[in-house]
């Protein structure tokens, strides 16, 4: 830290963000990245003549973009707004609708990046503890008195989604502030709640192209609501950065949106492989929650989290681990490949078997 | 605008990109990108392989282009800091270095974002006229107590450049405040002050890839200065978007930085082409502003900047136009290929005889 860092940030925590050992080739479950590659047809539209255009600025309106979203949600261009990943979209919302007088609210767990945020932007955050099952009671959300909402939904690290109807009620009975729905995992099994925007002025949904698209390296998200709030949007990004997007980001997340076909199989076959993996979990004794996402999250009473997170590494296999208060003792754990999840359950029989001879050999006198 | 809009927003006025119409094919001098286009080595980087790993996250350290640009600009990889665009790193260094009581001093007639910035941040502006003709005077700068400055040198629109000995000094005079340098145009012609940074703590460069790499469209820029420094960006940066920049983009910039007889061949042919446009202009009567940047800054007596715009536009020539105090007679022209160039100094010939053959015939009674 240097002595010019403004004092307001000098507590500030930052995000981690899950890790990225280049020490050797892990299978990949810890970051949520889908295991298919991205439509074949951003391939084809990234080629030779798009890079070489790339010495021009990319349409800081994303008109093209725009055009292919809204058609596939039904919306007008002027209800959607692109950014540098849904972390963007996200953090722009949050500068637009929040401020000293309005808080945050947001669940205990949720995804990090909320509370970071609210810290970067010096807005007072209103936590409210899920239950003790990681289930959101919708009730505890009916009177904020004009707070903005922030719901993750499915909610990570749980993968435990609400129904469309139940969110309704919660932005019905907030119509004097935004509800912000964070819909990063609804696309492999989630119900979005983008049908409800044209009945709803202070509803805000952000998804993103990084997991059903497969297009985390490509950083692109999107916001949905009403006109007025797409431009206190724009207003923001026009203020910060009116070039967010870069034009090979643009061509991706155009074709890809519009390739439906490749979008529904793919998105099909990590749900399918979510079930089986939960299943798997379940028949080795992990409780493991009900997960709409592409991860699960899970545990078992025969080893604590932080202990097979790091055995799993050993043999070459991320997963996640948050030391979190209530689920230092769960990993989450990213939808791959069906090969990669038998992988990751024989090393689970393995670590698992050898704990349990290791805790027999203990002396019990 | 809608009713949740926080009221700190509602009067802040965001930044106009130039404008980019889709009506014909212009010859666009409006933007200042680079008319060749990226090294081929960003082209062979960027092929199908790359675009299929979108799928995985981005390096959040974007350690390799770090590497390049370090071994390039002989600093250490923690030195560097890389922005989705230089205006991202500029933002962050303003999270970072500015607050209600840290002003921002910056000159009147200067890139048009710091002044929105200021408003998005809730940052005071200190805002220290240029002389009357357009020249920065250092002394103006010695004494301001701990404000952080940026000063853009060579400046936009003007093209005017200062010493790095003359930066240094403001460097100097200004050891408890940053002194950000906004060098994003400096590789056609300018001193850089990179090398000063080994001596100055206080002292933050920030460049582009945009202009002198040719890669606007690829959302690029870099900031460099003190390890200190750039782990406070990177504290802004963990805590706002820790992706910020996309894979394919981390292709095209290590590669580009690494082609170094590509950047200095299209560096030397641009800055060439400055100095035969200038000399074009002056011998049309153009008052030129002399430039050490991808484009000219140049008025006549003859016609109004609005309308000489409008004129060249309509010849299918775009130029760049602030309706601003000071400079509302001036126009700002990007540095084409001589072709471009050359097309230009007709339609210049062709609109202003038009005009004055108009004002001939004018009754002079």
């Amino acid at each position: 830290m240097s002595k010019f860092l403004s004092k307001r940030l000098q507590n500030l925590e930052p995000y981690t963000p899950g890790e990225q050992p280049q020490d050797q080739q892990y299978i990949k479950l810890n970051t949520n990245e889908n295991p298919y590659p991205p439509s074949p047809w951003a391939a084809e539209a990234i080629n030779a003549a798009a890079v070489n255009q790339l010495r021009l600025y990319s349409d800081p309106t994303c008109e093209k973009l725009l055009q292919a979203i809204a058609t596939r949600y039904e919306l007008q261009p002027e209800q959607v707004m692109p950014g540098n990943g849904s972390d963007e979209n996200l953090f722009f919302a949050l500068r637009a609708f929040c401020d000293e007088d309005t808080p945050l609210a947001y669940a205990d767990v949720t995804y990090g990046c909320y509370k970071v945020w609210a810290g970067l932007l010096h807005i007072p955050s209103h936590v409210i503890p899920l239950e003790k099952d990681f289930s959101l009671d919708p009730k505890k959300y009916y009177s904020l008195g004009g707070e903005t909402i922030v719901i993750a939904n499915p909610n990570a690290p749980t993968g435990m989604a609400l129904p469309a109807a139940e969110i309704e009620k919660i932005v019905q009975a907030n119509a004097g502030g935004v509800v912000i729905v964070d819909e990063a995992y609804v696309d492999f099994g989630g119900e979005s709640c983008v049908p409800l925007i044209k009945k709803y002025p202070n509803l805000l949904v952000v998804q993103t192209f990084s997991k059903s698209r497969s297009l985390a390296g490509a950083r692109l998200g999107f916001a949905m609501g009403s006109a007025e709030l797409i431009a206190d949007l724009n207003r923001v990004k026009f203020s910060l950065n009116p070039y967010n997007i870069n034009r090979l980001t643009l061509l991706a997340g155009e074709t890809a949106m519009r390739d439906e076909d490749y979008f529904r199989r793919t998105c099909g076959i990590v749900a399918a492989t979510r079930e089986t993996t939960a299943q798997e979990l379940a028949k080795r004794g992990f409780a493991v929650l009900p997960s709409k996402a592409n991860f699960v999250f899970a545990r078992t009473d025969k080893m604590a989290g932080g202990a097979l997170y790091a055995a799993l590494k050993e043999k070459g296999i991320l997963v996640r681990h948050f030391d979190a208060p209530r689920i230092a003792d769960w990993l989450r754990i990213s939808i791959g490949k069906p090969e990669d999840m038998h992988k990751l359950m024989e090393a689970l029989d393995a670590i698992l078997e050898n704990a349990s001879r290791a805790n027999a050999a203990q002396p019990t006198d």
